[in-house]
This record gives structure tokens, C-alpha cells and sequence, in this order.
């Protein structure tokens, strides 16, 4: 049985096929966060504590630490700040102590870098997520060797040098070949977590479709776990949570393990929460329970993030002080 | 390609593997609503032709009519209504001709009454479906003669003699000799819409998965179409809306065709929505879109049921006046 093993400083997260479904938070991420990349440009971690502590009590049980800023005034003073392989090994390393320090879940240390890669595993506690290895070969031979040299498990996004395929036949032949290159160094296929890459429907009628059938050849032939930014499939569309809501247990009754999203947002949770207790990877429904007590106070004016929050200072698994 | 052909007075509606899923309304049921029960001893059709209404506009695409009504009064003052092959034969066919006075969508002819089957088959325009044949050999004997005779499409539950059992091989089993007992009458299984039974979550874990393994093989092994009746899985929990709105999904990736539901939740409804898109069985969208206009006026206030009767009547499609 597959199972992908994450540790922090003193927890284990498994990613399998006989497991709750993974939640990575993909929120501390200053790509696209112009307000989030100039603070911290500023020094200032304020939202990234705030983010990973939020992401953590919302249901994240894993946290994706992206170091791909951009810091505009530096680069303005200085010119090696226009380079990302400058500013991502300082930046990496910063962000996983400040994340970790706060909070005691695996990292997902995620950049294009490869220096920032390897910032981030030498100071992340535990057995990070390295995120991600593609099949272009470039990326193959620098990412490869950090993975085996930190033992550590990969994101595999199964695009190459001829880019992102619309067949996903190739999309398939592209992960199996990153699977065949990881063992060609030593690394074993319950160590890929592949990302078979979700298009937008709306774009693409197939596109669920491709994904659903993707992840089950993924698992019953290569045996991996499998990933995705979920909240792609809905880009575009009028009332995507509702869309996301849907693909969500779909993508986990295909056989899904894990997604990269926002956990701060309660349609999705909910979601992610009754798939489990449908695919009994919800013992007894004490999750479900739990997660319904923070339904009920969202119900009563609170906030998703607040309700979660307070349900988990009350104690594990979402009970919440009497008052 | 498996289709089950339904049609009221001129219109067809088909349950199949490559069609958007077929929502059954179920709320003209009067077992279980007293009021409802009530009003119908009465001779008052109003909460019917309500519910009627109500549901085809908010997206039921088939109306299960259920004759199944205890009438207190009249038992009182002349024993013969204390027997339901008494009561249902009369009141079947009123109830048939109340509502495709007002909508035109094909029904399903809900009874464990075989004279209530009849008159409903006997009054019905169209090909309706009926409601239901299970694997009891009296029931066997008493049913499929009229599926026969009428040349309609049954529902056939998966229990038998023995009861619902907890094994879903037994239960194929008993689906599987349905089908072909249906056969030596000169029934093709493309007219047979299998309920494999949906049990509790709370009561029995593997529940889901049991639904879904089986929808597979009823597919796969059989080539029939499925139905259930969804909102038994979350029976006993908190927030059931959230459990069947991850359910419904989950069946449908798993290839169930159909279900009898209440259309009047929104939740449910989105989802089945949602998952139709994924499932590319919306093409553009249209649906998708049409119904979240009715999401956006459900957000500015108006009930599920309001939104989607004036979204209704403003045109095809979910369109809404401008106002």
C-alpha cells in the first residue's frame, strides 16, 4: 500500500490511498500577493505567521512554503535582486523557521530555485515535501539528486520540454517517465506524489474527466499518490467554489490523495470532510462531528477562520468550550 | 450505450451513462407527511400541484408520484380505507392527472400497491417509469407482467426475500437476477434502473464505498442505470446537507445515472449541477451558468425555490429578466 511519509519537528503525515484526504495550504505563497511579497521585502513575516496559523486550525495538514518574491525596491539599489536565484535561498530558509517555529505540521518547500530548494530542506525540521520536479530534463538532473540526497519525497508535475499536454496519455507517459528517472536514482515511487495537472473546465469540457481517469491509472499502475492546484479546474466560471466543491470528492473517489489549496475556505473543507467519512478514512465520523461544530458557529456570525480557530484552542478535533 | 427512455405527453427525458444526471423529485409522497396525507383525504390537491410546480422549476427533470397515503377519517367510517389495495387504486390516477395537468415531465409511479401501479400506468401519458420491482418472488410475479404489458422502465431494488442484506455481493446478486428474470419476460436491461439501496454512513462505514464498488459493477457487469434514494446516507448525522452534497458527486463519478431526491435543496442541487459540468454532460456550460444566476439571486435573498420558479419563467435555461 502507498504511503508517502511527511514529518515536522515531532509529527507524521501519510499521504495513501488509505488515508483522509492530505490538505497542503497553498496560502503562503508571494507569487501573485503583491501585498505579501512587499512586506516581506520589508522584513515584516506578519502574514506568513498569521497564514500558516490560520491554514493549520482551518484543517492544512500540510503547509506549502513558496519563496518566489519579487522584491521591487531592492532590485532597484541593487541589481542581483532581479535575480530569483538571489533572493529565494536567502528568503526560503527564513520563511520555513518562521512557519515552523508557530506551527508543528510537515512544510512543502516549494520554489523554482533550486538553491532555494535546498535552503529550505537544510533548515526544515523533520521529512519536508520537496515541491516539485517536472519531466524537462533540466529540471530532472537538478531536482533528482536533492531528493535522494535528503531523502525526501517530490511533487512530480507531469509537463517536459514540450510543455503542458491537452492528451492526457502523454500527461501519463510523462510521470511515468519522471517515476523511471526517480528510480534510476534510488528514489521509490511511494516517495512521487504526482500532479497530473488539472486544466480549467471551462476551457476544456474534459478536463474532470481526464483528471479522474488519470489519477486512477496513476495509482493502479505506477502506484503513486497524486496531487493538484484543485481550484484550477474552475477558473473562470461564475460560483467556482461550487464547482471546486464538486470536483473535490470526485477527484477523491478517483483515487486523489492530496491537493495543494486553500484550506481557509469552509465550502471546500466541508467537502473534503464528508469525502472522507464517505471513503471511511473518517473512523466513528469524529472528524465529521467535529468539523460540524465549526459549521455551527460559522452558522452563528463567526467566520470560518475564527470558528476553526477557536475550535482548535478548545482542544483536538473540533470540540469547543461550553459557554 | 444504455438509455432508459422516459417521456410524459411530449417530452423525452433519457437516463443514461453519456446524459446529464436524472434528478426524480420525490416530494409527492404523502407516507410519512401527515399534512399531506391529510389534505389528500380531503380532496385538497394544493400542497401536489405545489410540490409540482415547485420542483420542475428548481431542476427535477422527472416527478416520482407516490399514492402511499393512510387515510384516518375515512378508515373510521367505513373499514374498506383501512386497506391500502383499496385506497391507492383511486388515488393514484387522481394524482397522475393533478400533475401532468401541470407539468410536462415524464413521472415515476411510485407504489407497493400493484392495482395503484396499474390505474397510475392506465392514467399516465407518455412512458413513465415505475416505482419499483424489488427481488422478492412475489413482488417478481406481481410487477414485471406490467412492466411487460406497458412497456415501461422499473426501478428494481436490490433486496429479496431474505431482506437488504450488508453484503453488496448478495446485493449484485440479487440486481443481477432481476435483470434476468426481466429477460424471460422479454424485458431488455436497458429498462431496468437499479437501486442498489444507499445505507447510513453513521450506522455502517463502508457505506459509500459499498455504493459506489457497485454502481461500477451494475455498469460494467450489467449494463443497467442506477438510482437511489441519496439522502439516506447521511441519515442520523449533523449538517446531512454537506454529507450528500459530497455524496451525490462521488455516486456520479462512480457512474450513477440517477436519483430520487428532493430538488428544492440547493446544496444538492448545486453539486449535481457541478458534477454534471465535470462529468462534461453540460455542454459550454450553459447549465452550469444558468444556475448560478439562480445562486446569485438566492445570495440577494430570494428562496431556492423563488429564484428558481421566476428564473423559470423568464426563459429556458436559468435566464432571468432584467429588471
Amino acid at each position: 500500500m502507498t504511503r508517502t511519509v511527511l514529518e515536522s519537528k515531532s509529527k507524521t503525515v501519510v499521504i495513501g490511498f488509505d488515508e483522509p484526504f492530505c490538505v497542503i495550504g497553498e496560502r503562503i505563497n508571494p507569487t501573485g500577493r503583491k501585498k505579501l511579497a512587499a512586506e516581506l521585502e520589508a522584513g515584516d513575516f506578519t502574514t506568513v505567521e498569521k497564514d500558516a496559523v490560520e491554514q493549520v486550525a482551518c484543517g492544512a495538514m500540510v503547509l506549502d512554503v513558496n519563496s518566489g518574491a519579487v522584491f521591487t525596491n531592492k532590485m532597484a539599489e541593487d541589481p542581483r535582486y532581479a535575480d530569483n536565484n538571489f533572493v529565494e535561498p536567502m528568503l526560503m530558509p527564513e520563511l520555513v523557521k518562521r512557519v515552523q517555529a508557530l506551527v508543528d505540521v510537515p512544510l512543502c518547500i516549494d520554489s523554482s530555485v533550486p538553491g532555494a530548494l535546498e535552503a529550505g530542506l537544510e533548515a526544515a525540521e523533520g521529512r519536508p515535501l520537496l515541491n516539485s520536479v517536472t519531466g524537462e530534463e533540466e529540471r530532472l538532473e537538478l531536482v533528482l539528486p536533492l531528493v535522494k540526497k535528503y531523502n525526501v519525497p517530490v511533487v512530480a508535475i507531469s509537463n517536459d520540454d514540450t510543455g503542458i499536454s491537452e492528451d492526457p496519455d502523454v500527461r501519463f507517459a510523462v510521470a511515468k517517465k519522471i517515476v523511471e528517472r526517480a528510480a534510476d536514482f534510488g528514489i521509490p515511487a511511494h516517495d512521487i506524489v504526482v500532479d497530473p495537472l488539472v486544466m480549467p473546465i471551462g476551457a476544456m469540457a474534459t478536463a474532470g474527466q481526464q483528471v479522474f481517469a488519470l489519477v486512477r491509472r496513476l495509482r493502479d499502475e505506477l502506484g503513486v499518490n497524486t496531487t493538484c492546484g484543485a481550484s484550477n479546474v474552475s477558473f473562470g466560471l461564475p460560483h467556482r467554489h461550487g464547482v471546486n466543491a464538486a470536483f473535490l470528492p470526485m477527484a477523491i473517489g478517483a483515487g486523489m490523495t492530496s491537493a495543494i489549496m486553500n484550506p481557509v475556505r469552509q465550502v471546500e473543507m466541508e467537502a473534503i470532510k464528508a469525502a472522507n467519512l464517505l471513503m471511511n478514512h473518517d473512523p466513528n465520523g469524529g472528524a465529521w462531528i467535529g468539523f460540524s461544530r465549526i459549521i455551527d458557529a460559522v452558522n452563528e456570525g463567526a467566520t470560518f477562520a475564527e470558528a476553526a480557530q477557536a475550535s482548535a484552542s478548545s482542544g483536538r478535533g473540533g470540540r469547543r468550550r461550553r459557554r
